[in-house]
This record gives C-alpha cells, structure tokens and sequence, in this order.
C-alpha cells in the first residue's frame, strides 16, 4: 500500500507534465478518450484542451495539481503515485470545477462526477474475472410514503433464472452522502465481488439490493443533514419507513427470497452506515445481520455514549442484543481523516461497555473512499446467512 | 409541436435572465439541484456559478445562448420554449465546453454529456405510468472476437419472473454514433415505452436488447467513420460478428426467448440503423423485423442507389425480399437536418425501384433527437411478431 496524501498536497514541484510510456487510459474513460493514464506505479497524466482558460487545476482527494499548457492550448500534469481504487475528481477551469470530458461521469459529491480507477497490482477481487456472473437489475417501484417513483437496483446471483425452485437470502447495502443507488453496483463494483466470492464458495449465493438513501415525505425535500448543525440538505427521514414498508415487502414479494430475520442483512457506507442502524436497530425482528462501514449511529458526533440512554437504550441490555444480532460488523480505514476515527471510536467505546460484541476490520492505507468499502464488502459478504 | 430552431438561432435578445413563478427543476437534475428549470412554456433557465470566469453560454442544439454575471458571480440565462424531449447541452466556459453540475450526465456526443428533459405537455406514451414494470439488466458478458468483457442492457417485460413457461420474442435495439448501451434505456426511455404498450395491449411482451455498437478486434481499436471521408473514430467493424455470433447465441441460452427468425426484431438509430441493416439484410435467415430510425445502410452519402449492385444486390429481387421480410420499417422527423433526409430519400428511391414494401413514419417538427426516436419505437414495437 502506497502512504501518499501528505507526499501529495506538497508535490507541486514533483509533478510531471509527461506520461510514463506504459502510461494507459484510465479503465474509467470513455470510449477512445486518451487522458487520462496512468502508469505502472499508478501515476495519473491528465489532459484539457483549453487554450482561453487562464488556470487549470485536478483537484483529486489526494490534493491539487496544477497543470501546464502547451503551446496548443492543452493543458497538462502527471501526479504522483495514487492510492489504488476509485476516486473522484473535477478539474478546476479558473476557478469553476468541471467534469473531465475524457472520463465517465460517477453520481458522488452530489453530482455526477468524474472518476478514476486506480489499479491494485496483484489484486482482483473486484475485477471482472472469468466466473459465473449475476445480473444487476434497475427495477421501478412506486413509493406512497414519497408520493414518487423510486429505483434500486437488485443484484440476482448466477443461477437465479435456472435454480427456479432455489429461494436466496437478501444483503440490502446503502450508499454514502451525496451518492445514490447506483453508488455500490458501479463505483463499489458489489456485483463483481459477490460475483467472484460466490464462485469461490466463501459467501453464499445471495441477492443484493441497492436503494436510495434519500426518501422525503411530499413537502420535506430538504432537511437539517445529521450530524452537520446548521447545514441543510436533501431529506433521508421518509427512508427508514420507505425501507421497512415498501422496499422490503416489493422485494420478497417480486423474487425468490427467504423472507424473515435469517436471511436478510443490511449494510452501508458512511452515512449508509448511520442509516444501516437506523433501519436494522429498531427492527431486530427483521434483521440478523448488520454492517457498517465508516459510518455509525452517531453520526460526525465524538462526544462518548452512554449505553444507558444512547438512541432510546437501544444498546443497554447487551445480553439481549448479543441473542438476536448473528453478526454486526464495523470497519474503516486506516486513514480516514476526523472525525471518522473518534466517532467511530466513541460508539464501539459504547458497544463495549454493554458487552455487546462486534466484528472490527481495518482497511490498511486507505481513506473515507471506495476502496476501503470494496474491501468492507468482501470482508463482511462471506459472514452472512452461515 | 413548436416550430423553434430557426427562431432560436436569431434570439439572443428576446432571452431572459429570470425564469417564470411557474418554472420548476427539470426531471433530468441531480437530486437537490434547483437548476436548470424549465416553465409550462418550455423555456429553460440555466444557472452557474462562476465569478471568475469571463464569458459564461449555454449550447443547446437548438442554439447557443449567452449567460448574464449577476453581482455575486452567478451566471444565468432563461431560453425562448425548446421543443420537446431529451436534449444534450454543453455549458461554455471561457471557450471550454463543459458539464453542467445541476444535471445528470447521459452517455452522447462521445462523453457523458448534460442532459435536458423538455415535458411534453398532454402526452404520456413515455411516462412511468401505473402499470406493470419490467427490469432493467445490465448483463456482461466476454466476447472472444473483441477480446473483451461486454456489458449490454436486457428489458424483460412485467411477468417474465412469474409466468415461468413463457418464451418471448427479441427486439434488439442499438444506439447512434458517440452513445452505447445505455441510450435507449436512459435517454430513449425504451423500457417505459415497451411498459405502456403492453400494458395497453398494444404490443406482445417482448424482450429488448440494447449493446454497443462499438466493438473491434485487437489492436483495430480506431477505424474510419463510415460515410465521414477522412474522420476515424472508435471502431464499429466487428459488432455484425459479435451480434451474430457471440450476442444472439447469449440471449437465446440466457433468456426464455423464442430462437428463431419470427421472433427476432432489429432497430436503431442513426449509426444504430446503419448497423441494424448491416447485420440483418445479410442474415434474413435470422431476422424478420427490421426498423430504421434516421439511419440507413448508405449512411450520410446522398448519392443515388442502383438496386442491381448497392450492398452487393442484396436489394435487387423486391419480391424474394418482400417475402422473407415481414416488416422493413424507416422513419425520421420532419425537422432533421441534412444529409439525412436526402440520404434516407435515396435508400426509399432505391427499395421503390426495386418494388420493396417499406412502412415510412414522419416524426412531426422533430430533429435527429430523441424524441424523434421515442416515437419511432412507439410507432414501431406494436408491429412486431403479429
């Protein structure tokens, strides 16, 4: 694992304007885009045709780089080694940050963003690999608790349509702020590495659904965001009611589900984490399996909990919680900035003091990005419905 | 239907800098992004922040039109009505042609592209409306002749999941030149069009195929534009191979298909049609529907067309076509822009000559646009596998 984001925000001077000549388009690009590359050790080269444009910048999660133009007006820079995994990225155009037009657009940050896939040299897990592969299906629903219609997306496992008399166990895993139902079927790759797990025997086969996050009640669009005092944002308060009440019911009544607590298991990212234990705390009737990754019920808060009164006692009788919940499983990486650390700290602080207990992982080298939820999901997967 | 590309390309001072009380954000945006809106007449409003920047248009292809700066460095500008359906924009900034981050982005024009939904009043063919609902799959799949892993779109239509002894016929369906897979399913709406139709009993359940036209062997990755002397691009050259050889025999083992002829449908648009016609007028024994939508087997030459020797006479025996054909469908609006109508006029000269049955349906005051497109397959799938 490559140590990189303090190398990089001081890397102005080391920055190349040239790439390696291994240098390929990114995996992420559109069709016949040339730029951006990367190289063997995982050097970025991006390019911009922008000859009226007085500064040009790639604002990356590792830092920003200021690029160079040429006599042609293209504008240039080559990073240092990046941190493997997916990113996402704008390019600063004097001072209005917009997409790259040589890479696909990635729904993140609230926007459709661009992204850059990284190579993980000697790592395939999450690639697409020559085993059975499931289908992932976009399916429209109509939700009365929003007034609106909604899309998931279903993830069914090889042998879904021929095993017609086999019913499937349900990993519902949600997306982190500012990103959608898209979030894990795309930039998390969930398909490919449920795909490459089931055809390795070390997680069942199973269905995976992926919803949004952000579910309001007609009126109640915007909402003060957990977490953030003072800041408001699209609602997620309609969600955990959509969840119970319409989303599970549609799926166990449209495909071949074990439909109770046994079988089904709910995970998510970040602020998916919060909204994980929202959902599944509350409903232990339906839910034996719980998965957060860098995000809890807290939320940003550090403060210390206490177990007695923290979210209505829910964790006080850890005897009790111990008896229902088959697994809950919390993990981060090793860099994530604050106050994910502290936060996360102060609720399995909580969690310990009730005795309750829990499956920690540690992502090594990796931040508050989708490589530390790729390996979530590939830690916590083969867990489940055993 | 409003008459409005001339009247746009003259209009830079009837534009407005406010949009209307009624105007609201277009169904296109991100969640949470209040621009662009667009009011009960059709106009749109655009907004971008950008204090730094010198010059600030929006570029519609309908026009370009000049963004005003207020004080606080918000750039905005309100259109004349745009006509309606799914639109491509750019925003220009200082010269750089760039995404608009208040919108989702739509694989077009060779990038993920902003796109702008123009409601058309009174009509709802392409709604989701109350009915039943068929999935969405994203399927990969490897194709030895590219050498590469391949993603296409499969629509199975509302019940292919419980009315487990059915078997249902195949429309495959390709995008234009710069989209892929993703067009007819996002920006074509196709499976809300199949979704109504069936459920208005005005089509057969069928199955729908959306791949990309892009596919080459190795190392033959870039290869001349057809019809476009001189221009190269990504290349088309092995998708006849890969649909015949590697697509077809995919679906038909995957899916509950009827594997023959009489249940198997082609169309596209644009390039897609080119194709469409590339690969079934060759294999007729495969084929019995075939659709064209502002695309033919000539492409964007406007020459005349001798039947006796145009795509080696496959054309010049009317009668021995006419009788394995069960429907040669062609279709373009009344407002596409040259080549096309003369071109799609020579293909008709030359199946006339040749005594071939076509059915010709006119898009009334639309472009070489979706909306053009939505309507073809409207016009189009009701004629299938009767």
């Amino acid at each position: 694992m490559k140590l990189f984001p303090l190398l990089c925000f001081l890397a102005g001077g080391l920055c190349w304007a040239q790439s390696a000549p291994d240098a390929k388009p990114a995996s992420t690009n559109v069709l016949g885009a040339a730029y951006p590359q990367i190289d063997a050790e995982g050097r970025a080269t991006f390019q911009l045709k922008a000859p009226g444009a007085q500064q040009v910048l790639v604002q990356l999660p590792q830092g920003k780089f200021e690029m160079a133009k040429s006599a042609d007006g293209v504008w240039s820079v080559t990073t240092p080694p990046l941190i493997p995994g997916f990113h996402y990225y704008t390019l600063s155009v004097d001072g209005v940050s917009v997409n790259d037009p040589g890479s696909h657009a990635f729904f993140g940050t609230s926007k459709d963003a661009s992204g850059l896939e990284v190579p993980e040299q000697g790592v395939d897990f999450y690639a697409a690999k020559d085993v059975p592969h499931g289908d992932v299906r976009s399916r429209l629903y109509f939700s009365k608790i929003t007034g609106a219609w909604r899309r998931c997306f279903v993830y069914t496992p090889p042998g879904y349509d021929t095993s017609l008399a086999e019913r499937y166990p349900v990993l519902y895993l949600q997306h982190g702020m500012g990103e959608d139902e898209t979030g894990w079927m795309v930039q998390g790759r969930a398909n490919l590495i449920l795909d490459n797990l089931i055809a390795d025997k070390k997680a069942v086969p199973m269905i995976v659904v992926s919803d949004n996050c952000y579910a309001a009640r007609a009126g109640q669009a915007i909402a003060p965001l957990p977490g953030a005092p003072g800041r408001s944002g699209p609602s997620t308060a309609a969600f955990p009611d959509v969840m119970i009440n319409e989303i599970i019911p549609m799926i166990d009544s449209t495909f071949r589900t074990f439909a109770d607590r046994e079988h089904r298991a709910m995970a998510g990212l970040s602020m998916g984490g919060n909204m994980t234990l929202r959902v599944t705390v509350p409903h232990l009737e339906k839910f034996a399996y719980i998965g957060a990754f860098s995000g809890t019920l807290n939320g940003l808060s550090t403060d210390p909990l206490d177990p007695a009164t923290f979210f209505n006692g829910a964790f006080k009788d850890g005897a009790a919680f111990n008896a229902k919940v088959k697994l809950l499983w919390i993990g981060m990486g090793t860099a994530e900035p604050n106050p994910f650390p502290a936060a996360i700290g102060a609720f399995r602080t909580m969690l310990e003091k009730s005795g309750i207990r829990y499956v920690y992982f540690s992502s090594p080298g990796t931040a508050h990005e989708w490589l530390t939820w790729r390996r979530d999901l590939n830690d916590f997967a083969p867990r489940l419905f055993r």
